[in-house]
């Protein structure tokens, strides 16, 4: 039995899949995942999860759940506060298909609606921050402040591996900090900075402000010590405070780190929020992360485009600063959209009120003879309550308002855009306390004399009907799944169903903090102890823990699971990592944090890692290896049978073995990767279990181990110990995790199963309707792909001239995202199409690709010159089509309407190709003037 | 002090509107609306109501009402069935922007995609009902089937006014029937099917299928009967059953009526749903209603728009057939999607379920010794349990499922898609029995064999990726408030904010059955009184009623009740209807339905009536005078000076005075019609009150008036007595007064007079910037229009031959919706900017306007020819732009990328102008084969 919802996932309905098994040549999907899946990695049997539900009794079923969380005010701050997501936002982005379903702007001529938003964003965190580059965006505040550090150390000329840390910075952030300071030697030393007691030597500084306790710092005097001692220094500031605050840039930060949660993005009990990570002049090109940048397109119009791709972890590999990859586009897009509605006017005014409500707290407290800790604060007051802090804490929860209890003896108070003046008498009762005059400002000193948000683009669109129409605008300069296809090979952009999505916006999921206590978040943690349970059960595993808020999180949980493991056994000399040649670039860099040494497998000519090979590696540092990371189905789409093989080698070699989860849409009911000999996997909830990519994130990367791992996953980042927290909240970006419990719930076991066989079915039929005209790399045995293929573009290159690129943009004009390009081999597409698609549209992209080789046989020919034919002037926009002036060797109906194309419904690109290399050599990374678009 | 929302709603902000009103000489609004307005009528003060609250507060207190309805399983029945809306058509759909504020398709060429989606819908109408034609659509089942009955005596050739109707009809429609039966003279007679004794003469027969009481009759031999006394025969038929049961038209029924609400519209206390009618070959001409035919366009190509306009009230006056203008479009579409979703299998599948549910209750009744009234049925069992009916209805009420009690010895109880075997074992438990055997199927000889839904639309879109592309497809191809303005006078196209719209798919708000008792929907009881007493002190008038689902019900409600009052004062002869010239449509229509007789009244030159004729038509019918419909402002946009002496001198006739509320926004805060003069009004609710116009519908037109008329407001269809009900439910299509009442909530008094003031300036600027390229018609005191003003073509046309459709296409290459055509005056453009819309978009509106004058003045000075120029050729397509030869004598980039318009964001209309007038001559009303489309 599967249920109703099965069908509505799965693109091919069962007349479809007969058609298509028999191109194939196989009687049953069966048969075919028999002769795909090597017998000894196969899993048999059905697994141990419930059946699949029905879509209303999926949505029943998480309405319960919800029900178990306590919606009450949360005024414990620490980097989380309450806000409001302006409806039109929430509706027409976070609930909108053309932004949640958009992939990572890779393709940047059909990404220039969420390019925008993201320069609006770095504009916004430039503006505010008074820095000069920053990217778009950060995982979270935490992690944001741990790649600080590590780019400090980069930058800083100082050897020291002291990184001095104000005390009054968030615990979780100090948490985090510790977990990626470790493994690289770093040694984070404490500051109180009231004291002002700096180590002797350090390469870099870093500050909150405000601190966790409220307090508002004048840092100048601190930061030019630092200066002067040679070291870098950061600051995690609040961006609603610095509307008020003077800037870090301005009392002489050289980086900014922190998050934009509270720019009306929901709390979702920890995340997904956008973090943000800002650099001063001289420093932008060590900046990790994406970053957007002005460019110019073929006709020379400003274009936007993700800039110095090239010192990303997908190109640098193990030189990578950073392992950051998918990042959190639709919270920064969200982000950003609130400072465009609210404008500088409307974000001061509300900072204003925030911090109105403070003064009022704090002198109704100090009237009532209470201590106040601090004179100059923002948004927080910590009151001095001896021995009664538990006692008030208790009184405002009961009264449904959320404290930090701080210690016995403190209580910390943060007012946010929420707070009414109801919330300050409720938190006043609790205290015994009543209204009474407001404090005076003790910051006054620091108050912000500079503009921010000038640009047009924040002071245009702030009414309802200018916003919704900015929101579509842009969107509709976008292709996302809900235009066709994206066959993007390793990221599996499958349905994300509305039914997956629903409960993310709903009020008892949304409006959660991080640090609310236990009794609020019952049906968090029951969601979450299910997932995770359904996860182990689903790749074999004994533990799961969703912490990661990335793959790439996930990929350092994992080898730092291994590597405690190690030291755990007095092996703390295994350090070597075992990477084949194939392997995404992610892997490698995510080593190097590990704090581990990166050894380079050979891959063979069929793509599969070279068993000799990995002899003499192993040989050659088999006391020093501590893990081989592999990916199955390998990057080549193949289902490897040496696979158990390879895991018994590194085994017996005291090693560990880490299969990266990111093709787990290939072995769903049908391997375990915790069964076949792997210790460890990262999955990609963004991949294989329907969180949508977002526009290039928000992802979650569980991280999965076997038992003897099980110590080393990832802690509480509040709880205190050696606990390896990889993220700022417990669990992650829990806010969109009811998205892949109730794919699990809807698809059940048989489901679940049938999605993956699908999933091969779809790229072995790809891969047969295309094979004569571009040649498929790799295959395992039978002849078949795993869920993904290769076309080889080289001979044709070498040929014609024309390239992976050209095709890749000529497949706009007939209306797709192109495939992967250039990986994991140069001058390939390779193409996922997965479970989702209906044959209809499987068949629409084999019939494009088909007639781009004609187009390429054309070129060949020499009928249409190499530097002047459909492919090199691709992609068309409407605007070069109905020129005036027409001077190429094809007609304009073959540019703008090729085969196949439905001419009432064409995508047009907004853009011609974006010369993303002038763009690098002349770095633009926040909002042009609106004349550089006159033409 | 004004809510943060007004600021949100207003589409100027501050420095826009000290802009504009310099521009037409005002120093402030205050200024402005003192000059405009009359000071007769003038209202001075805050209208008292509570001041307006933010966004977030208002969604707090929907939350609250919305608590306070109670959620249980209806097994009602009576025409409202629990339905599950797929995800996807509800987030794509109903929550979508691009589809809920759309226009009524009036401008075929860019409204291609709600009018394929209407066509599928007439297609699922005829297919099911077996039937040639259906419209699209009604405004419920009650008035559907009204409708049914006037067209009926309009097509037979029997002299009897008597209308026999079987007794086993849904209460709500009988009466309904009752009301729009009596003005005209008809005779209902019920007639009892089981005795089957028709009238001896009788122009028409309804029967009922299933009926009320769940029996699934054969209707054959009665039809037949019927047609041999000249008859006509309508079925009331559920199109649910129609999957199983054989179709109306296969029995030989003339007409088919009924509701779509179970094919995935929520409940929402009793709509807004589509109702459908559809008739046999030879009467579609006098189909009443918006009818969706396939025409082609300038290229020969197909293309959709609506059909036989010339048969419909906005040009036929009290020669109209129906006043129906505002349908049910946005709830068609869903149905039509739901259907679409499905396919036919699907939907046969979901039939077969609620039937197999129903058998099972049946069986298991009579297992237990319970008497069942019918054995043939589909989804009701009407159980018989003398003096037990309450007692039961209780038990079940207490396990949260509410059945029907039919009287005190019957319980019915209907099966719906959203029953299970729970909801079975709950309503068996509460009639002491448990599940046994289902019973054997008593309509077997009336089961369906033949075909429906074989097009490829309903059999391609299964999976939820392909819906979503299609919906995405279908949209995209449309024009709404999420691209640009639509300037329509008369319709009032502002904002339809976010926050307004969340509450509409509210579980608490959508799955609420009407009938359910008073204890279930007390948030709901107390919105409608709230939202009533709130209408009322903003119009001045003593009671309110929502009943009426539309404008034309509204008006039709307020005639009846003019109707009552002069019956009830023995004054039974007054039955003149004065109109003037300049009057709607509708207005006419309505008064014949309520059985008056239509006089017009000139206007003068100024476009005023003319209060000399006035005059003499009150003297002349005196005696039969009843009312006088007149709008205010006038539907020139004016605000007439003579309204008070108007009111005076019919009140002195002892005639009553309708104001027609169409144009309110120009009052709002301002004028009180009820103060003034006037003793009735009706409201449309989706121009001045933001419900979204939804492509065509809903709609919502409250009938307000004066106290002696409150006796005659329409009463609850389900209570006896001579209540006047327009509508099948009590409160209309309650499910959408959250967005009026959020509207005004969140406004506030000082918010609503505001947005008043802003309309009328943002009117007179763009008067005064138009007024030296166009000749602005008619204006008030001062020279100023009140919120909309009248561009004069005719000059222009005479001159260039340039006629007002070339201007309106045209506008449509600038990027806009065209202003309303030939509205009140032949050969003028009306233009209502609404106050939602900001300086810049006013300009860029001017400007195309202006831009166009210089292209007509090309036309005029001969340089492009009469036939072949930019306005003759537009809308020009994408495909017609880039078309491979380019015979104009104009160049692409005028054609395609006119003055103004962003090469980047540039909306592409799907096809060319369309032959209206050909589709009429060659009418096809369901989707064509695919075939047709290929070029």
């Amino acid at each position: 039995m599967t249920s109703s919802f099965t069908h509505r996932h799965i693109g091919p309905q069962a007349d479809e899949q007969a058609e298509m098994l028999k191109a194939i040549g196989y009687e049953s999907l069966d048969q075919l995942m028999d002769a795909a899946i090597p017998e000894s990695i196969r899993f048999h049997g059905a697994l141990d999860l419930p059946a699949g539900a029905g879509e209303e009794e999926t949505i029943a079923e998480l309405r319960a759940i919800a029900g178990r969380n306590t919606l009450v005010t949360p005024m414990i701050g620490l980097g989380y506060y309450g806000t409001h997501t302006p409806a039109v936002i929430k509706r027409n982005v976070l609930e909108n298909p053309a932004w949640y379903t958009a992939y990572t702007p890779y393709q940047p001529e059909i990404s220039q609606g969420r390019l925008e938003a993201l320069l609006n964003f770095q504009t916004v965190v430039t503006d505010l921050t008074g820095l000069t580059t920053a990217n778009a965006s950060m995982l979270d505040e935490a992690t944001a402040v741990a790649e600080a550090m590590t780019l400090a150390r980069r930058a800083s000329k100082v050897k020291s591996l002291v990184y001095a840390v104000d005390a009054d910075t968030f615990p979780q952030t100090l948490a985090v900090l510790r977990t990626r300071a470790e493994p690289l030697g770093i040694q984070v030393e404490l500051v109180d900075l009231d004291t002002e007691q700096l180590p002797e030597e350090y390469f870099g500084l870093h500050l909150q402000y405000p601190g966790a306790s409220g307090a508002v710092r004048d840092h100048a005097a601190l930061i030019e010590a630092a200066h002067a001692k040679g070291a870098l220094v950061t600051v995690a500031a609040d961006l609603l405070a610095l509307t008020l605050l003077r800037a870090p840039g301005e009392i002489g930060a050289d980086i900014a780190a922190g998050t934009t949660q509270r720019f009306g993005v929901p709390l979702g009990f920890g995340g997904p929020h956008a973090g943000y990570l800002a650099v001063r002049g001289g420093l932008e090109r060590s900046l990790p992360g994406r970053l957007v940048g002005v460019s110019k397109d073929a006709d020379g119009a400003p274009a936007y485009r993700l800039a110095l791709q090239t010192r990303e972890q997908h190109i640098r590999r193990e030189k990578a600063t950073s392992n950051i990859c998918t990042a959190q586009v639709l919270l920064a897009v969200m982000a950003s959209m609130y400072a465009v509605y609210h404008g500088p006017a409307g974000l001061r005014a509300i900072a204003k009120r925030v911090h109105d409500h403070a003064l009022t707290l704090a002198g109704s407290l100090t009237a009532a003879g209470i201590e106040v800790a601090h004179r100059a604060f923002f948004d927080t007051v910590t009151a001095v309550v001896p021995s009664r802090a538990e006692q008030i804490v208790a009184a405002a929860a009961a009264n449904g308002v959320d404290l930090r209890l701080v210690d016995a003896d403190r209580v910390s108070i943060s007012t946010d855009e929420t707070t009414t003046a109801a919330h300050v008498e409720t938190v006043l009762a609790a205290f015994g306390a009543t209204v009474a005059e407001p404090a005076v400002c003790g910051a006054k000193a620091l108050a912000r004399t500079s503009d921010y948000l000038h640009h047009p683009v924040f002071n245009t669109h702030h009414s309802e009907t200018g916003m919704l129409r900015y929101l579509r605008k842009l969107s509709d300069r976008d292709y996302a799944l809900d235009r066709g296809m994206i066959p993007l090979g390793s990221c599996t952009m499958k349905l994300n169903a509305t039914t997956e999505m629903e409960a993310v916006t709903w009020p008892e999921f949304a409006n959660i903090h991080p640090f609310a206590p236990a009794s609020r978040t019952e049906g968090y943690e029951s969601l979450v102890g299910q997932l995770e349970a359904w996860l182990a059960e689903i790749t074999g595993y004994d533990a799961v823990s969703v912490q990661p808020n990335a793959g790439s999180q996930g990929e350092l949980a994992g080898l730092l699971a291994i590597r405690g493991y190690h030291r755990s056994r007095g092996e703390l000399h295994r350090d070597v990592c075992l990477i084949p040649s194939s392997a995404h670039g992610t892997n490698a860099a995510s080593a190097v944090m590990a704090g581990m040494r990166v050894v380079v497998v050979a891959c063979d000519e069929n793509g599969n890692v070279d068993l000799t090979d990995l002899a003499a590696k192993i040989e050659k540092h088999r006391d020093a290896l501590s893990a081989i990371m592999v990916t199955y189905p390998s990057t080549h789409g193949v289902y490897e049978t040496g696979i158990a093989e390879l895991c018994e080698r590194v085994h017996e070699a005291g090693g560990q073995v880490y299969v990266d989860g990111a093709n787990l849409n290939a072995l769903v009911g049908f391997a375990k990767p915790g069964k076949f000999g792997a210790d460890v996997s990262h999955l990609n909830l963004h991949k294989t279990f329907c969180i949508p990519h977002g526009g290039g994130g928000p992802g979650v990367g569980p991280v999965a181990v076997r038992a003897h791992l099980a110590d080393f996953l990832p802690g509480n980042p509040l709880e205190p110990g050696d606990h390896h927290a990889v993220s700022a909240a417990a669990h992650g970006s829990a806010g969109i995790l009811p998205i892949s419990w109730a794919y699990v719930r809807m698809m059940g076991p048989d489901g679940l199963a049938q999605a993956t066989a699908t999933a091969v079915l779809a790229a072995n039929y790809v891969a047969a309707r295309l094979r004569e005209h571009y040649p498929v790399l790799y295959a395992g045995e039978h002849g078949l792909v795993a869920h993904e293929c290769i076309l080889d573009l080289r001979p044709i290159t070498k040929a014609t001239g024309v390239s992976v690129d050209d095709v890749a943009k000529r497949l706009i004009d007939y209306g797709f995202h192109a495939p992967t390009m250039s990986f994991p081999v140069a001058g390939t597409l390779m193409v996922e199409p997965t479970e989702s698609e209906d044959l209809a549209e499987l068949d629409r992209f084999c019939d494009a690709m088909i007639a781009i080789k004609g187009e390429i046989d054309q070129v060949a020919a020499g009928v249409w010159p190499r530097d002047d034919n459909p492919l090199a002037n691709a992609p068309h926009t409407a605007s070069a089509v109905a020129a005036d002036e027409w001077s190429h060797p094809y007609p304009r109906s073959v540019a703008g309407f090729p085969e196949g194309v439905d001419r009432t419904a064409k995508y047009w690109p907004p853009v011609r190709r974006i010369d993303g290399a002038y763009g690098d050599r002349n770095l633009v990374c926040s909002c042009p003037s609106p004349e550089a678009f006159e033409s």
